[in-house]
């Protein structure tokens, strides 16, 4: 695959000089033009050529105009990286809708672990599985991806590196790595192929540049991006492809998940009191473990509006350490937050090691609200159950804890509890016209949410739809819940 | 200090059931008001009795709405924490305009550190003026800073202890470390006194509280807020206090240091491209050793418009790995950055071990275009050149290798580079009214910049004013001023 770019590509000298004063003006007015497009850009540089890579990033670095431009090397992973699942560190790099960002590394670096089985071929294949699946969002959400392979052959990055090792002007880039490089070629570039192969995909196609020739390198990707670029910023509108699919039949007089729950279940006050303290103490003395094992916690709260979500966790939290948790409450998304896909923002809040991220509303507002209001077209909200998946799958590969709650509560309990808030001085906040409104959609949240429930429960990230018309029974079935879940988790890991 | 809190304050159940309502709901209304005003509020819980500290963020949590604040724990650092100013965290976790935050723990912590000598008296007292420093700099903003020390007498302490280990309600609360807190109390509050002490200042006073009794404790703390946040929201207009001094006089006809600089110093191109060539070697590998030994380096770039900072900024970063910088262009702060104190967004860009941050224009636009165009007030950026000491000095106590570069030309050269840039395609981009409007106010940038050097050069982070009007000459010269600091750094630090 790699063989059949090496046709000895060249530029001359003035060729080259003078192509680049219009392929400059080209990309940088491109790149204003990109300032009010509704699309980012990315561009991975990556090959079996350490020296180019470099050297490429830098010439586009000079090309562009770095004000809207970022670059973003992935080396080995710092801590706080290895503390988070697999991809977080590309999710915190991504470009907003108007800007372009160059990513450099990682496809040789995965493929020299793959090789050297520091990553087995489960973990291989599932890392290839996640970066598809983050290309397959960004693209379906407008990016544009150019994706370039350097590639030069163990020939003549030898020669390169002999000449180089002689002119003092060049030479100090060399290094022990290098030679060490060459030397793992062979074994690597099958696995490096794999790479490519598997993630090409539609709207984000690798493109491999014989790289023997500086000048012919730099030129063929300038020239790439800008036809790629200046091709989609000439598209009226941006779609990307199709995915909608009427998977869903109509569930009119079908039993849903939520019709099943027994919402007459009760506690008296004085159980309630036990049970809770109770698992109360038993969250605080698994948080301890968890923190000393390193092993961290997602929880994730759904519920109709005034379900009680504030008051069960409150209850979680009051079993943990300040310092141990994070509750992230989740609005609509702020105009920043709109400039990228729509799981970003829930990225930003993957705990560290030990930790405990509680969501209060969650990354299922795509397939709640933003379905039930129109917000997300068919397309953005069907895509949405396997984005999620592959999200929730990527914290569990990370070790971590996942547990998701749906606090269901009736129709009538919520208009009670809407009337009551209106006579509590410190919850008239909280209740408002719109929340009035989101009643006449009660039927339609109920098929949302069924759907919803089905398609994303799964054994390491369970949905438990919880009855809580009775407060009390709520929150200690979620503590149970919780207690119960982490328990597992730290005895499956030990 | 402490002792003379130790009343015996008490409230009794039924007054405190018969306040908290009321005291909600009126936190709840301040809340939504801060929301529209322009301030940020920060409320610190500190204290020597680590139960209550806990118990009173979750109370807080359990009264205010949590949408609108957040809590942070100040507990060890993580290895990212580390690698960056002593103050980076807590930079990092301020909370815009219309917001509030809890921070908690720090205080008894440092002060532990002290007394068992992991501090030296040195760094504990850098440490303590760069917090009063933060904490100047937060208020002179603005912002509403609240400060409880919660303090339970030691054989008060002993006797809750005791009791609760026999309740099984709140006995999983307790721990070894509470025992051994107590053991060390002794010796550790009069370090917490001093800290007290020197972190008092107006308009950030510290209170505290008797925290024996939780629920005395839990009102005294929630009245505290609520009384504080309701002034300072009927206050019409807010402005710290004032700072303004005439320091400087008027400079016409006085020597500058911009005058003293030879602008006619050139190189020839061939001596430029060797020169060159040798620093970059040298710079490429001082980086190496740099990274290797975890020593990061902040380069800031200023200087006059067409001056040439982008090709000095290209020469600099072709000596380095892509991996091992990150260039920072700073342009006018958007809405958000808007929403923090001006060194907020710099702060976020300081770098981990070992590498490179690199600002194409600096935190400087305070004391230049800022004061020269009036956005910032005399107050602003008069204040400023202490507050940006400060941030420095925290750069190299933590090791960091740091150097300022202005370019400078001279009116004409930089005349005939806007004419040049006109006719060259790729830089039209560059050139605008405002160019030329910004040489109309060419000695008040001169006064400007002679301050700006005079009173923020240090021999660790030194300002370089560099003759440029020969693009060779900057560029040779800036690599050579970087590699000597460099070295110099790496050879102090070993």
């Amino acid at each position: 695959m790699l063989e059949v770019s090496e046709v000895g590509n060249k530029v001359a000298k003035e060729a080259y000089k003078a192509e680049v004063p219009s392929l400059r003006v080209g990309l940088v007015n491109a790149q204003y033009d990109l300032r009010n497009a509704d699309f980012p850009v990315i561009i991975w540089i990556a090959g079996d050529d350490r020296i180019a890579a470099n050297q490429m990033v830098n010439r586009l670095n000079e090309w562009l105009d770095t004000r809207f431009v970022g670059t973003r090397v992935f080396a080995e992973q710092t801590q706080e990286e290895e503390e988070r699942p697999t991809l977080w560190r590309l999710w915190r790099a991504l470009p907003p809708k108007g800007q372009a960002a160059i990513f450099a590394g990682g496809l040789m670096r995965a493929a020299t672990m793959r090789v050297n089985d520091e990553m087995s071929e489960e973990q291989f294949s599932k890392w290839l599985r996640h970066v598809e699946g983050m290309q397959a969002q960004l693209v379906a959400d407008g990016a544009l991806v150019l994706k370039f392979f350097l590639h030069t052959p163990e020939d003549k990055q030898r020669k390169k590196l002999r000449k180089a090792e002689k002119d003092p002007e060049t030479g100090w880039w060399i290094d022990q790595r290098d030679w060490a490089a060459l030397e793992k070629m062979g074994p690597t570039l099958p696995v490096a192929e794999r790479i490519l192969r598997e993630t090409s995909a539609p709207g984000a196609p690798w493109t491999i540049v014989e790289s023997t020739d500086s000048r012919y390198r730099d030129l063929t990707v300038g020239r790439t991006i800008l036809a790629a670029l200046t091709a989609r910023l000439e598209q009226k509108s941006v779609t990307g492809p199709s995915l909608a699919q009427s998977v869903f039949g109509e569930l009119d007089g079908e039993a849903t998940v939520l019709s099943k729950v027994d919402l007459s279940q009760d506690l008296d006050k004085e159980t309630y009191r036990a049970e809770l303290a109770k698992q109360q103490a038993k969250l605080y003395k698994l948080s301890i473990e968890a923190r000393k094992r390193g092993i961290s916690s997602v929880l994730a709260f759904e519920g109709w509006d005034a379900a009680g979500k504030g008051g069960v966790i409150r209850r979680v939290t009051q079993s943990l350490e300040a310092g141990d948790y994070r509750v992230n409450p989740v609005a609509a998304p702020t105009p920043e937050e709109l400039r990228y896909p729509y799981l970003w923002r829930f990225w930003q809040h993957m705990p560290p090691a030990g930790r405990f991220a509680i969501f209060d509303r969650t990354w299922y507002g795509r397939v709640l609200v933003e379905r039930v209001e129109g917000f997300a077209s068919p397309d953005e909200w069907q895509r949405a159950y396997d984005e999620i998946a592959d999200f929730e799958a990527q914290m569990v590969e990370r070790g971590y804890f996942v547990a998701k709650f749906w606090l269901h509560i009736s129709p009538e309990e919520q208009l009670a509890r809407f009337k009551a808030r209106e006579e509590t001085p410190y919850k008239q906040h909280k209740i408002t016209e719109e929340d009035y409104r989101n009643r006449e959609r009660w039927d339609d949240y109920v098929q949302a949410i069924d759907q919803m429930v089905l398609r994303t429960t799964s054994a390491k990230a369970p949905w438990h739809v919880i009855p809580a018309n009775s407060k009390y029974n709520a929150r200690v079935t979620v503590l149970k819940a919780i207690t119960e879940g982490l328990k597992r988790t730290l005895r499956e890991q030990s």
